[in-house]
């Protein structure tokens, strides 16, 4: 689609995100060119969002334009990293120019917000399908990893979990009372972590970002490490909205609910005084949760008792 | 697919490509980590292969991980720079084992020779298409970009036009004679102009990768430099095999066929001996072929007449 493709470019993705100086060359020639910091080092990740798989058809536009960021932010967040520059590839079964457009203002909404510039990718006619490329800068030395923690750290997650897996059923109001749009914003438009991220960098001994639910994500942290880990699920954090609709099973969707795009992370215990300035200065709460210990694998407790949780028992409560 | 997917990460792509020491961390994190080099500027690019658009069904895996990795060194070595890093975002129907050995092994063997490591990707089910991005370098203020020729700076075309065309085709031997093995690898393994790219640092005034054909892309070097060009098609590099097979008609082949992934430059007149330097050392033809002009617009030539032609008269002519 050569002619289409260089007019919905120059419409929708040619100033599409923040002006960033360090860009010297953005879309427009074989390739962009761009200037690092001194000091740091790049942090590369990419995410797709295909229909289908990631996404139902019909899903709003300006919904899948931010997510697709979104998640990628979310992985430079969990390594403690300022993001700088996306490429965007873009499968479309046609043009919509109504479509283009409400995708193009989510992607562009929460790139202005993190400083992010669009710096290239493609668009090809097919099955729709987003992949999302984002490069990131961290102080050389200083990224927070998955693994590094240690025997004894405790377990902290940001914010609420659970919510997205209840929003993203897209309940009514009569099924979700007027936490509906609240949850649905928690599904549709998460919020990458970015300022948290960057300030746990110094302070976090591992980190990861909650994107398949804390039951398959935790494992990883602590495999990582070379151990394994307790939580404790009474204390996971919970929103009202959650608690309010799930009731006694609300800790089960927050364990496995997955979509959240918190933070998860493992810091030694002399550090929680530091970890709770973070989240009074940010506003954004930080729950400890859990601890790494020797015994590998991840158990969870309940009431002082170990309890038997499993994937597969709570996909049957999906809505 | 995530069980899947971790293995087959594991297997095929976790250590594909070449093993670099400017990589902190590779697969297996949130993010990677790279060390860019001091006093360089980093070039990006981006570029997907979708089934049905962009190959058939049935096309050989190993020829689509080279082509989707060449793609996109063919745009860093359009801008003068050395490949570093890559990225893959795979969308699979299913795991096919073989088709995934073969595919790796395609991307594998182009990545270790130009010194590209893996650094991370995503795998997901859906329909095929693969969607990679790289990373190169390029000492700051060097890279060669579509833009910055001057009127009177001559044209010069690299390797021969018009062959992956024909290739595209997969010919018969009883079609194409002793051509046709030659003409389908110059489509299923086309040679990424690298060395070429990096040793036209300071030469080229500009320059261009063919991936449209000549016909498209001449005018995009010509009007990011702010003029026009003509272009003398008896002049045009045909090889044995496009002259034995297309005989009179190879030239209108060599300036619309496309998917060469040559390299198209402009140079000043005063550095043609430099470029044939250039050509000798690497044992790349390169081939002078027309000029920039102040008249915009690109006028073909042949035998000093002035002719017509468009791409629309030529796809009547496509196999």
């Amino acid at each position: 689609m050569s002619y289409d493709e260089q007019t919905v470019i120059d419409r929708y993705f040619r100033h599409l995100g923040a002006v960033r100086t360090d860009v010297v060359l953005g879309i427009g020639d074989d390739a962009a060119l761009l200037r690092a910091l001194p000091g740091c080092e790049l942090v590369q990740t990419s995410d797709a969002l295909v229909e289908q798989v990631h996404f139902l058809p019909g899903s709003p536009p300006r919904s899948l334009g931010h997510r697709a960021l979104a998640i990628n932010l979310s992985d430079l967040a969990a390594m403690g990293a300022s993001p700088a520059w996306a490429m965007l590839s873009l499968t479309l079964p046609q043009i919509d120019e109504s479509w283009l457009g409400e995708f193009a203002a989510g992607f562009g909404v929460l790139a202005r917000t993190w400083q992010v510039a669009l710096v290239g990718g493609n668009l090809s006619r097919g099955p729709l399908s987003v992949t999302v490329q984002l490069t990131g800068q961290v102080p050389a030395g200083t990224a927070l990893r998955r693994g590094g923690a240690q025997v004894g750290d405790e377990l902290w997650v940001s914010g609420t979990l659970g919510d997205a897996s209840l929003g993203r059923a897209a309940p009514s109001a009569a099924e979700a009372g007027g936490h509906a749009d609240w949850l649905r914003t928690r599904y549709e438009y998460p919020t990458p972590r970015i300022a948290l991220g960057e300030a746990l960098r110094g302070i976090a001994s591992a980190c990861i970002d909650l994107s398949d639910g804390l039951l398959a994500d935790a494992p990883r942290i602590a495999a990582a490490s070379g151990c394994g880990a307790w939580l404790d699920v009474e204390q996971l954090p919970i929103s009202a909205a959650l608690r309010a609709l799930s009731g006694e099973s609300a800790w089960e969707r927050a364990l496995a609910g997955g979509e959240d795009y918190e933070l998860f992370l493992a810091a030694p215990p002399a550090r929680a005084a530091a970890l709770e300035g973070v989240a009074a200065r940010l506003s954004v709460p930080l729950t400890r949760c859990g601890q790494l210990r020797a015994a590998p694998g991840v158990e969870l407790r309940r009431g002082g008792a170990v309890i038997q949780f499993s994937q597969s028992r709570f996909d049957h409560f999906a809505p």
